[in-house]
């Protein structure tokens, strides 16, 4: 029986996919439904290649009420650099959740990651923050651009703060942030003023020890952490984590050994088994911020999750793009 | 950086790709390296979809000395007959294991799968059969005869006996391998006679109790049971498993959850960690068969090496078929 499947550069997906208000709907959607407990979705599929200084994650999760379930591939390979090839990489493929036939391929080289990373950051802002009048972000790579933009469509603050290890990187990232959000942008040269003069920060680096402390805290702050993606990985000190009026993860198994979670848990200082996930905030069956002035924190991992939500939703924007390939 | 990814249909590569010396001989590459512990094989992906009684596995490998390794995506959709479509489906994705940058994607609809798997089948009989006048087959569906095709050529015997629970089933399976094979084959309605006639026995069954008995057992008798690729599935009784002189896994720790091992080891009549693997009888670093007269069974679950190994083999046969998508 022949038939078509659809497939997707990513140049196309980055003409029909872009970050905006209906991708940020349909990763809230998928958090929504994560926390009714019918989403099947299993442990990430994780294979290391010491040979050439690479590994491969592998994600899937199937949502009731999506049409489609996707399967993400994202290698790896820190050496790539070295040859002028970017070290991430990787696709998704979107089955159909009625028959397992395969309806597209998305050659995004890791762009959908991008922005449904992206859009939890905003999904978790929508969710928890204050209003805010200034958002910091720490950390100046790509998530940093795209975090503060995604945050921006959901909390329209009046002014980015950047901090970085490498002042010119926080420049650049400042500079791009005043682009392309037509706002006053600046690089903090201490990570602690940023964090004192901001409603909303977000961290985006791959620290492996806290660059935010418990310290600095103060009354209604929300922070989204969204660098730690594995074991070893820490951005946020444990003790704030303990501190904050409530805490909230993306997944709790996965926060429990990949988040900010999992050093929060080493220092004695939290369970796993009392946390609550984003999706129950986003659904109301838990409580969220209850005034103003209280501190919360949420630590996104990344989930499968949102794999499947965003490969259905960039299939259902890109009919007419890309190839029809007949099988 | 642009850069070409070869996408090949199941028509290409039923075309490039046949069941051949070839492809048995890059699966048995992949075994002799599966045995020398350097090769990455993680623990399968498994997701279950029960409102569409369906399931989606995910295997890969990572083989020092192939250039790719694959990721094999295996969606079984169980409903799927009633819409007039095939249960099957899948696809592989090969990524250089030097950068992880996609290379091909093979939408085989599982046919590579049928091609690795019959390879393995030749593979352990090449290893462990003796000479083989009669060859026979219990089950008659695409692997009863792909498995038949793959032995005849490393064991070119003279007659094919067929069983199956199904008669006429059994009967145009045999007709199918007289047609191929250009030798007799007939059905046999009891399979102990054919068991009794045979030197070479393949079972190819989803069988939930044993299809093939211990008193069946008889000198210079060598069984592949490539049947059982799941717990619950049992085609060959536990205590011919304890009888033969040799038994070997394809990999221990699929076989002792997924294969036949399983049932010997909840039968308190084996235990994994005695148990040799395929690829070691291959390197010839343990002893395989001694003399004719040996008992000897392999037990196939199915390896994410030979999904790389003959994902690799398909692109270096398919560079000029297919389409070069540029990315």
């Amino acid at each position: 029986m022949a038939r078509k499947v659809r497939v997707l550069t990513e140049t196309d997906l980055r003409r029909t996919v872009p970050l905006d208000h209906e991708a940020i709907a349909v990763v809230e959607r998928a958090f929504a439904t994560l926390a009714t407990g019918k989403v099947v979705m299993p442990p990430i599929l994780s294979m290391e290649i010491e040979d050439a200084n690479g590994e491969v994650d592998v994600k899937t999760a199937y949502i009731p009420g999506f049409d489609g379930f996707a399967i993400k591939v994202s290698p790896g390979f820190f050496d790539n650099p070295k040859l002028g090839l970017p070290s991430l990489n990787g696709l998704m493929i979107l089955f159909s959740a009625k028959t397992g036939l395969v309806e597209a391929l998305l050659m995004d080289n890791g762009y959908l990651t991008d922005v449904r990373t992206a859009a939890a950051g905003a999904v978790a802002a929508k969710a928890l923050a204050p209003e805010v009048h200034t958002a910091g972000v720490i950390g100046t790579g790509m998530q940093a651009r795209l975090q503060m933009q995604a945050a921006h469509l959901v909390r329209p603050f009046q002014q980015v703060l950047v901090w970085g290890r490498d002042a010119d990187k926080a420049q650049a990232c400042a500079q791009d942030l005043s682009q392309t959000l037509g706002l006053p942008a600046r690089v903090e040269t201490n990570p602690a003023d940023l964090v004192a003069q901001s409603q909303l920060v977000v961290t985006t680096t791959p620290a492996r020890t806290p660059v935010l402390q418990a310290e600095w805290l103060h009354p209604g702050l929300h922070i989204t952490a969204m660098g730690s993606d594995q074991a070893g990985k820490n951005e946020v000190a444990p003790t704030a984590l303990a501190r904050a009026d409530l805490y909230v993860a993306d997944r709790v198994s996965q926060c429990a050994t990949l988040g900010e979670l999992r050093s929060a848990i080493a220092a004695g200082l939290m369970t796993a088994d009392t946390v609550p996930e984003l999706g129950q905030v986003v659904r109301a069956s838990i409580t969220g911020r209850t005034h103003a002035d209280q501190i919360t924190i949420c630590d996104l991992t990344g989930t499968g999750a949102q794999d499947t939500a965003i490969a259905t939703h960039a299939l259902a924007k890109s009919e007419n793009s890309g190839i029809a390939l007949d099988l």
